[in-house]
């Protein structure tokens, strides 16, 4: 039976740090499905069609990968997936308790689905979307933590003009 | 003298966590206050009101318990109450620092009011009340982190529909 | 040549731990430049405008000193002024690995700039803006925490009445 | 092409961690090498021969699994394996920076062997070799937290007389 | 029913850190049991006879502490004394998984045994017995970490001499 | 005055992260005293002498350096030299607890010197003495990790031959 991995998170947007994780899975699991998380509750940075859409043109030529989203539960839609393992990149200790109760929480609900933690290469261990989000709207040199199409795609964005501060 | 002691949170649902360190400081204070905090700078899950009602019914029959809340400076309303101790669950190291700095403010405040922390059950070390509404919202299996009651009251409540994504 | 750093920060308000910075960074660099960051994202508690006049009035007598505020990457406002090190007090645990995030990602972009750690008394190690903010919010006794002329502002700021919980 | 994964580890005792983690990583490779390290540093608890005679019997019936030990570099031994996966346990926090380190300096060493982390059973978050250790020399009920054939094994075992403190 | 608290430790030697808990733990306890663990595998700095004698002198005239030592395991050690509760300070995150992976095992072994984590004073937060060790043997002023009787007691003891290093 | 600052280590060996250190503080202090502890208690991988003399040839032509011993407390020895700072490195979350406790010690012996953290180079976040050691011992690439004439004296030492495990 092949073995069929989910990578969830919001790649919002996707980093380099993700697709080295996403490269890694590759050599370990029969099939990798990236779902891209639709949070309803927090501003998006980028809507969710366009991450699928960057997502799907950075894995273009992975004949394992296949790009999606989800919403509800995640253990739900690995079960209709038929995927037995999620998997997660890990980098810093603030990461680490808050991986552990999710990675506990879903094998409650689901005792057959396995979490695997991956790390990224060492290069990357700071990296996050977060982090990139910020340098792009201070002008800073994001273009270097990320794809090449999703550098394009931030380029083209336009930057949320900074007011003045009437304090 | 009998030794009062203040069990402060949001409570926001009450969980089997919450639930735990209730019993656990039933055996070493003769009397504990179960106080829910008044935080109006966040959107509550449930409205305080619900909160009380809830803690309420989950320690009926405790003798020792009275359950209510406060706003203002937890210290005051120690005081008040003529408590000489707080009580705060521990559970990850997430929470340590964050803790540590309330307690050395506090004492810092009222040197005679000490803190003292228990620990939950190895069951709900990963335990919260955040992610008990994340199970809920996202239609999982909630129950089981939380007493029968709030089990209830939360089955009974509106989910907040999701849109579609529009991105 | 010599050395110039920046202590950059949203001093929202300063606290004495701020301050203790300070002065352990004048024994070592000939010139600090206290520069506040406008983060348009956040609601400030004080106008970056009087948080700049609050630092003057703190840092005057200090020679060294000069007070301003910037926009934009601290990279590129660092090599404006011709700043070598940047300084940033380290307390917590929790602290930490943020603080080594960013000052990768600024050495990354400038490799000259030196990000440099200092560690502010012991008694300050808990102390934060955010700890000053709550104080005064609930009517705390915040003053033993921030310089004299920030307690007086803070004392004459009117305090958002709490509302009635509707719960 | 199959995926071989090795499992590296003291195996102090073995504990029911240990054996959780086992079983877990059935589901995901098609085999599994237990492989005791011979650390000539320690003063062990157990000879080699004896864990090596312990873990072959907790994995009897399991047929993807082979036990075997090792001296010298975790990825030459690898790399004589052909095995593309090593396999880690993680618990707390403070095991993680140290798995962090050696996963990335075997990747330093060989790019090829991909770490992958995987979380044992909530029950034995908190369980180690050392932990068993202790408890069977201070006359503790280490049972619950080893395999029978482990608890046999120790049960049996002369433990050393507390000799009378001089002081 | 009287509240009887053990408060087991290598005392090696004691602090004012201890003696802060001790104090901290009269004000929550009826009866509080100063245990001294005989730690057969570890190179003692002080004997456990002079630690308990020093115990004695600095806890004299706190009419509900008593100074003792066991060996063994510390739930039995509790069991035989009918106490309920386990005291242990809290200070650094490193402690912290310490002392939840011990609090959990010997609530495995005993759930009635209760551990109550108590925080000692800030400016206490860094000090530890290795520390005055390391003060002591380097000839620093371990004098005020301790209290005057250990002060005393460790003047007067022979420092090892440093030989010169061969290399 | 010029600026002294002291780089104190066991330097047990040199790597590139110490090298890192050390160039890194060349751009903020005007001497840099390098300065190998030396501790009677551990066995020491390399004597003294020999750490002394690497460390001379490695900052051969580094006019601000100059490389020392000592022995007893850091803040006397400090004193002596009339230096006003002290370099650490800070690599991990692990180090970090015990570096700010030996920061506060010495601050409290001192209040004068001044303890400055820098950062290491990303490739050497995880890099350490006791890696290198490890690898060194084992026969892996250690050399990657080191200046070259610590390879090359590392190259030149008889390894311990590894025993054959009696059990």
């Amino acid at each position: 039976m092949p073995t069929i991995a989910i990578y969830p998170g919001s790649f919002d947007p996707i980093t380099n740090g993700h697709v080295d994780i996403i490269q890694r899975s590759l050599k370990l699991f029969d099939r990798v499905i990236v779902a891209v998380t639709q949070n309803i509750s927090k501003h998006p940075f980028l809507p969710v069609a366009e991450r699928i859409l960057l997502l799907s043109r950075i894995t273009e030529g992975m004949e394992q990968v296949r790009v999606t989203s989800f919403t509800g539960l995640l253990v739900n839609f690995a079960r209709r997936l038929e995927a037995q393992v999620v998997i997660r990149g890990l980098r810093a200790v603030s990461d680490f308790e808050f991986e552990l109760q999710m990675a506990l929480t879903n094998r409650n609900i689901d005792p057959e689905l396995e979490t695997v933690f991956l790390m990224p290469s060492g290069r990357f261990i700071f990296l996050s979307s977060g982090l990139v989000r910020e340098l792009w709207q201070l002008g800073g040199p994001f273009e270097k933590y990320v794809p090449e199409v999703v550098a394009d795609h931030l380029r083209r964005m336009p930057r949320v003009v900074e007011g003045n501060d009437p304090g």
